[in-house]
């Protein structure tokens, strides 16, 4: 079997760029979409993100044969035994949730008669909704698919191809693993980017136009992540609770350090530091991952 | 007294910047230029950052009315000696570092009988040296003026004329408030992605092979911050150390405070957090002070 039915739940920037994505670099493939909101249903028609919105997930369903849930991580259980009855025998059922071990359980448990393999493209950007998708999104970046032990090796091929041919490269991982390094590489790189802007609104000697002003000292670049979807994000941090803590407390561990190092004049400490980090930029550039232009080549118009 | 010449100590990316932005914005002010390093003021010279590239800091400085020192906080004090015996009568003197109390202590001490009005442009990229500069960097940015109380008025708006020539839009702010403002909007945030980045190099249980792989999930982000210059940050945690570490200080309470929510499940915490902080990048994008583009607008090749 190969994918030639996809059926999207959950129409926001995720959803919508997997639509796009299918359309422009996977024309044979049909595509169905449904979302819960009448009014993002509406929307996702007038981009056509999909081939044909349907007026349930059950209708969106019914003839796929690979159903890819894009929700919230904690709607994934509720979408999931929507579309349960509806199914058809054989079909492979996936999701793009950013913590995979919840959402493994998650997902057996409402479709235990379901091939479920999770995955979760690492991809995105600070905008949500129906509007917020784009074809080119997930083009070089990974997506990390994570089979359960008894899920069929053929099913895991088929959705590998699958997202091969939207641009991605794909990586396969045990969810526990994934669910640690994504805690490092975006878990909680949010939660410190929602800190500091909270931190920073909050302030009593330092009025929030000030903030806004000088933001371009550094601040504004964690306003970016800091603009991403609330209910998504909540959601990700209760999921993936386990890992998150424990990164986070070697984070605070390091930043104690730190402080210590810039409480005693200790420059030599800061400067190793400081030095070190260079690299690991200069990795992720040639590995493809961001753009190598100062400032990500933003113009300041 | 308008600024018709120009001496630039220090030619990497602020310096050079300076120069660029003069000849390019305000082609009538004759720019000297002189660098600690042989081999910068060579590349400098290539580039043509500055008019005339000289062999001392005092040949530099002879005859100009505006001298703009743009080397490391650390280093402004040794900077201000060597151009002490060649100031012209009358020359303004100031800077750009990213701490303004330690710096203005050390040009005062320094430069007893001089004009000093030490200023902050807030611009920059996480490059560094003579090819990094560029003539817009300043465009739309601010520049924080720290006056001196004794500071002839005539001299602080010839200083402000000059930034507003190179594009820059200036602001007047006492050098302690100025400490505290930018501890919040550029010192911690650099400190804050310094860290995170630390950490995830440091990790047993995941590569720098993975992070480096699913950067783009938020990571990549902080990267780009954490390859500023090294001795550049050094020395502003080490000169600005009280603001730091008392905003510091408001940081990991907030960060504590969202563990505990995290630990807790505590779902409406982090929901309430994650939707307040979205405001304020919509205020920052709305005063031209970031692309409004998803992802900065960056183009993943």
């Amino acid at each position: 079997m190969t994918i030639d039915r996809v059926a999207i739940i959950g129409l926001g920037l995720i959803g919508g760029s997997i639509g796009l994505a299918a359309g422009k670099m996977a024309p044979h493939i049909a595509t169905t979409g449904w979302d819960a909101d009448p009014d993002v249903r509406a929307r996702a028609a007038e981009r056509g993100l999909v081939g044909t919105i349907c007026e349930t997930a059950s209708d969106a369903v019914a003839n796929a044969d690979f159903v890819v849930l894009c929700v919230p991580v904690g709607a994934m259980e509720e979408a999931a035994r929507a579309i349960s009855a509806s199914l058809k025998p054989g079909a492979i059922v996936s999701d793009v949730g950013s913590s995979k071990a919840s959402v493994a359980a998650a997902l057996a448990k409402a479709l235990p008669d379901a091939t479920v393999i999770p995955a979760h493209p690492v991809a995105g950007t600070e905008k949500s909704g129906p509007e917020a998708g784009f074809a080119e999104l997930f083009r070089h970046r990974w997506c990390i698919v994570t089979p359960p032990e008894n899920a069929p090796k053929e099913a895991v091929a088929d959705l590998a191809a699958f997202w091969e041919s939207l641009g991605a490269k794909v990586e396969i991982m045990d969810a526990a693993h994934h669910d640690l390094v994504l805690a490092v590489t975006s878990h909680i790189p949010h939660l410190i980017a929602y800190t500091i802007v909270g931190t920073a609104s909050d302030l009593e000697d330092v009025t929030r136009g000030e903030v806004i002003k000088y933001s371009a000292g550094g601040f504004r670049d964690f306003t970016r992540i800091a603009a991403s979807n609330p209910v998504m994000w909540r959601d990700v941090f209760l999921s993936n609770r386990d890992a998150v803590l424990e990164v986070l407390g070697r984070f605070t561990e390091d930043l104690t350090a730190l402080q210590r190092a810039i409480r005693n004049g200790d420059g030599d400490t800061l400067h190793d530091l400081f030095d070190r980090t260079r690299t690991i930029r200069r990795s992720i550039i040639e590995e493809g991952q961001d753009d190598a232009r100062p400032d990500f080549g933003r113009s300041d118009h």
